[in-house]
């Protein structure tokens, strides 16, 4: 992976940003939770500036696909419970102000992005920062790495949206033992449970993300790519007939792009594609 | 485990009850089929006491978690076929008396209750004692268990809801595979299969089931655990929209009980949680 | 295996039929794909002779259970681009006649047919070669066996009804990662993935399909079968009230056939079931 300038930092100066932008050479935008002190809980600062930075790299024509990761210890251990009582302590009775915690797009808003979002869980996956992981396209994490939904544990229930993820990507019998435990597993455990494709050593972690996503941007349509995500948000639910009868029409849709001859062409001739970006 | 007083015997007497129950100081009720010499067949007299003694450990605050097992070498070995046709053959043109078989619930009413249900297979789970099975929150299996969906070997339909749970705990790929061959299988395979979440030795498999449970009893809030479970039964339907819409609800609703203050509380304060009973 | 004589050529004769069928004496027809020169790349010539052969093995009462397999080195290597094309390149602005490619019936025709269909995936199985496979109800992939689903890598969409299938036999979590890819995997991955049931060495692979379909043939109610594929291909969508209502009437319908008496009868008196064919 080589880093091109960042969109956030000037050559030499440090960036404070609570989510830190750097736009690889290979057309990745890489998103950086930049709260290591406090794990990269999940609050109000790392809400808001993810939003900007995120829908800035789907707007971003050099942007083909998106890698979150977190700096430090974690990926993002949860909601900030600091932020939650601004305090260590919670007093019987105090107000708990969610949305201040945990921003105002609840994470699913990740699958409604036109571009690929792969996770590289580089440390602690717990609560929101699971949902959120949950939500991306891919997911590789750190060998180690602890996960948890511990929702059952603090008295919550599942939030978020993670009762609708967790069984679509890991099964009914995977989401209920995890979401009714609320126990602590590792990342090898979330690979035999099919939560992630692949588990990289730490050290090697995010170059393994960036290069699979390197990989998407060399090499798949980003219309294509921007379709099949949508495709597969909608065909969670309903029937065959209706998915395959949309299928036929968005296939007469593409057979009107560009992307469609550039591809086949390619693969006859054997060399890369040389897809436009994305409108 | 150590086992307080059962519910259904007193000391030094011996119980002949279809089901047993025997709640553990931990928290837990633990139900055994009692019909070792027929399998535990279901039939009627176990089913009859199979409702009655889980509705009562539903309902009885000392309860937090429910194991279910089987008394001898099988869990469930399917539909008691004596009790079809009051012999060992069947006459063609017998007429067969389901509901005297079955008992008037589906397996699916599990799912409906308010704690979880954790299934410690100790032998054959097949027929409608695979479909119990599956209906539980968390299953383990004694190493080797037999398990079998025989119904198509049996000139039989895919009964009681097995059709719709073994493929959501499976996945549809397996769910077709064994549900058309109706085939034998082993524990081990069952757990490669995603079917049990632990195989253990077989005189160890209810002391772990066990522990699992009062591990649920002793971490997790009760009002949490029904919440959760409520969620996963209603949001296997429906879309992400409205599963996350419903999730910021009840977070709301959550936030109006005890067990959030103390959940928190405990976690930050690194001690045990003391949650209340369910109401 | 031994093969009996089959439909399609007299002995002696060489079949150049586009798609060839043999039945074997324990029941099962075997439908191989035989343009092994292209790969078995989809095409009209294919599709049609396909339609016709299978329609045929699902009327045919000596028939139980279907096994698809392909001649050569490929199960099917995706669509015909020649066929596209009529050329090997594609000329900006060409036109594609999609339907003179795929034939007229969407794959999941497959999952409508009456009896089980296995398939013997004996080389590469790419697009819509690897759709037809994920429609049938149990998979057999030769050891090695590239797969692929590189719509993405084509400018095209999940086409066919892949987005609707493929979550539903591997998850959608790996659903996404592998048509946002279209990343080419081998048939150990596809397994471990939960795609298929099994990996067998290749000169073993079509002898182990048609074993297993005998055995469906030979143990299986032909009516139970026809009634669980249906049962599943409902009960993929729609609630466990439902599914389950729905079994009950299924069951009593099920008691009015002989079946249930001879399945039963034969289960007990540990021989062999002897079932009657389809009506």
């Amino acid at each position: 992976m080589s880093l091109a300038e960042g969109e956030t930092a000037r050559v030499g100066e440090v960036d404070d940003s609570a989510v830190l932008c750097e736009i690889t050479s290979g057309g990745v935008a890489v998103l950086s939770l930049n709260r290591p002190e406090r794990l990269n809980t999940w609050a109000a600062d790392i809400a808001t500036e993810f939003y900007v930075r995120i829908d800035r790299a789907d707007a971003n024509p050099d942007v083909r696909a998106i890698v979150i990761t977190g700096r430090g210890r974690a990926f993002c251990a949860g909601a900030d419970m600091g932020s939650v009582s601004g305090a260590n302590t919670l007093a019987d009775g105090d107000p708990v102000d969610v949305g201040a915690v945990i921003g105002d797009r609840p994470p699913h808003f990740l699958m409604d992005l036109r571009k690929p979002v792969i996770a590289a869980i580089n440390g602690a996956c717990v609560g929101i920062g699971f949902t959120h992981a949950l939500m991306c396209d891919v997911r590789f994490a750190a060998a180690g790495t602890k996960f948890a939904a511990p929702f059952a544990r603090r008295g919550l229930i599942a939030e978020h949206g993670i009762s609708w993820i967790l069984p679509r990507v890991a099964g009914p019998g995977v989401a209920r033992e995890l979401l009714l435990s609320g126990r602590t597993f590792r990342a090898e455990e979330a690979r035999d449970l099919g939560l992630v494709t692949g588990v990289v050593a730490s050290e090697d972690l995010l170059a393994q993300a960036v290069s699979y996503a390197e990989g998407l941007a060399a090499n798949c349509s980003p219309a294509s790519l921007a379709q099949i995500k949508a495709q597969l948000t909608i065909d969670a639910e309903g029937g065959m007939d209706e998915a395959t009868a949309r299928a036929e029409e968005l296939m007469a849709e593409s057979l009107a792009r560009p992307d469609v001859i550039e591809g086949i062409t390619a693969f006859l001739e054997k060399r890369p594609p040389r897809f436009p970006p994305l409108a």
